[in-house]
């Protein structure tokens, strides 16, 4: 039985949804890295009670540690720190010298502000801070919010919860010192080696998979599966103890034979990671000329660090003019073909290639909607083009999701398109 | 005493969060626009008990309805349908003219695919998606998964739960006829309205507005006020009842008085939604030259269908050469000045409104990271420029947050230079 958590995120920004949560997802990572198996993520709105009621809720479930996220900041609706230590029957008090640190901190970063900061308005966010439950470990801060290890109190079976800041940063920042808190790692003492294997596959439907899964059945015990189908991707995930290695290898085999080149990952790698190391491995540079992604392709190659050894840049075509303008492609292809076509992706494709002096280009044109499809070229309906120096592949799918669905979808199968070049090359 | 609901997003792809949790914000949004309040969004992954338990711990809060997302697919790890029924005491039966209709729709859709799908294999998947709790409301499918709305059984103190596929399309496409379930508007009979208000100040520090908060403090009385930082926005996001409307105004008064043109939005609407209705009302173009953002802000500016009006197109300038090919940068104020500097940002605007026959154009070069930083250009330092035809705006923060914080806010600086310079002008 291995040690289990649950974990918090709190405010209203969050669970109205103003705010996408990072820390959840990004927690419940970690702590699957560190052993621990994560059931829930509850994410409640800047209400006391409501977080009282998710703390004994999951202390109901017999979790080992609870982790909550946000509610550290200044102002009023910041309520976390108090709310888990009278929880845990600990209220809190002033603790003068921490007091001090935050307020050094926050001199230092006013000092960077153009902002006039009355003084006794910083004091009162700063005094409110540094509030600590009784006996509570501080997690010193990573920006002005100091971290906290609460222990239960005896009597009550509540695990001891970990309360961090709410911005990704400083609570990304605070974990190492969470993760080496005595009080976390007594918790926490019971946690297994939990492996987790990913297998990606590129075109094929979750359907077929769930039958590959269903016929493999016999040989799946304790392995703990999940399919995800996400922009054309089918994700298999499967969690398992060490000791069931030999069955997930059987697995993995089983689904490379019989879906072949389908399967362009077994070792979690995405297609960003694989384009970006064929590129960077074969010293080939890459360009794009996008017209209904507008930039997201290029921005996505370029998310990785270091990233500009092999992205040259890209032209964001979206009036025909600028078509012709940035990456020459010529006015009548455009006027015979119409701007959504194949000739014109190839044209755009060349074009980076050309104006960009980049080894292969990448063009895009399509139809993301909502308004401008025809019965011959609906919404949805986006031709790719990747050009190298050995060849071009095109291709003219119908993508559905929306106008952002369609776009996010395009950049996918042009990463996709640019690794078959490659990897056929 | 307004109707309260709960969410519960089920799939150990997003508890874990290889695919981000669209559906709990989406969902609390629209409950809230229907006078319904949220108390807790629940990720669970999949495992029948845990989300059974997600299910007794909203029915323990005296929620009048329940809403889940996912977990309807064709793979065996897709069982929320059967245990919502379980969780009713209402076991799961075959609902054959549902399995011939969902059937039809498979059929359609391997109709439009190359994939060879095993029949026998589809159809087990079909007979599973088509299993019902008994005297459950079906919501016709949108994609190939029904919904479910799943009566509470007499005894048990359970409200009804709407079970919801977990692509965001399909999702969003059901719920209308969800709302208008007779068992749903029984539930929810007692939603009052609430309203919900929301101020945007661009570089206010949140510091400041909660000392302009407790300073207030006796005028809030049951307002319901979250204050969120983001990209250098802050958010004041204010929820009450009709009866308080004369408060908040109050409220908002005082805050505009106090922070003056700081407060670029009281009506919600986001520096996306000026800036676009500022392009397009004054029949205004904008193009965009990008180096450390490559594409990013061109992405954003074409989220917004309709755009192709207003946004000409764009550069990705990610190497020197491209910033000299596509915008006309001269190679000596790169050499003289470094590929940061307000000198080439100036020039990438410049270029941009030259070469893309624009009205406005935007610069944008900065220092990501996590690398390429010096003393006197530290990673973060990100030169601006908007260009347009009564004037010039050049800015130069040092932006946080790593490498894709620095590209976020860089965006979003960008975005306000451009309102800043419509708005003045």
């Amino acid at each position: 039985m291995s040690a289990r958590a649950g974990i918090i995120v709190t405010g209203t920004e969050v669970l109205t949804g103003r705010v996408s949560d990072l820390n959840g997802p990004w927690l419940a990572e970690q702590l699957r890295q560190a052993g621990v198996d994560v059931g829930f993520t509850i994410v409640v709105g800047d209400r006391p009670q409501d977080l009282a009621d998710a703390l004994d809720f999951l202390a109901g479930t017999h979790v080992d540690l609870i982790v909550t996220s946000g509610g550290l900041g200044p102002t009023a609706d910041d309520l976390t720190a108090a709310v888990v230590g009278d929880w845990q029957s600990r209220p809190s008090v002033p603790d003068p010298e921490l007091e001090k640190r935050i307020a050094e901190i926050v001199e230092r970063l006013s000092a960077r502000r153009s902002w006039p900061v009355d003084p006794e308005a910083m004091a009162a966010g700063t005094a409110k801070q540094a509030r600590v439950p009784a006996g509570a470990e501080v997690l010193e801060p990573t920006g002005t919010a100091p971290g906290l290890v609460v222990p239960g109190s005896s009597g009550d079976a509540h695990p001891p919860v970990v309360v961090l800041p709410g911005p990704p940063g400083e609570l990304q920042g605070m974990w190492p010192d969470a993760m080496a808190s005595p009080l976390v790692n007594e918790a926490l003492a019971d946690r297994a080696e939990l492996r987790q294997s990913t297998l990606r596959l590129w075109g094929t439907p979750e359907a077929a998979i769930a039958a590959t899964l269903r016929r493999l059945d016999d040989d799946l015990d304790g392995l703990e599966i999940t399919t995800c189908l996400r922009e054309g991707e089918l994700e298999v995930v499967t969690r398992y103890g060490v000791e069931l290695a030999e069955r997930y290898d059987r697995l993995e085999h089983a689904v490379v034979e019989e879906y072949g080149s389908a399967v362009f990952s077994t070792d979690a790698s995405t297609v960003d990671d694989i384009v970006a190391h064929l590129l960077e491995s074969r010293g080939l540079t890459i360009a794009t000329s996008e017209s209904c992604t507008a930039g997201l392709l290029a921005g996505r190659l370029t998310e990785r660090a270091g990233s500009s050894a092999w992205v040259r840049g890209g032209a964001v075509v979206y009036s025909n003019e600028a078509k012709h303008d940035l990456v020459g492609v010529p006015t009548e292809v455009i006027e015979r073909h119409g701007a959504v076509s194949e000739e014109v992706a190839v044209a755009l494709a060349q074009g980076a290639r050309r104006e960009l002096r980049a080894d292969i280009g990448v063009g895009i044109t399509g139809i993301a909607g909502p308004g401008g499809g025809t019965a011959e070229k609906p919404v949805g309906l986006v031709h790719l083009c990747v050009a190298g120096p050995d060849g071009v592949i095109s291709r003219a799918p119908v993508l559905g999701g929306g106008r952002s669905g369609v776009r996010a979808r395009s950049v996918a199968v042009a990463l996709h398109l640019v690794r078959e070049l490659l990897q056929g090359g």
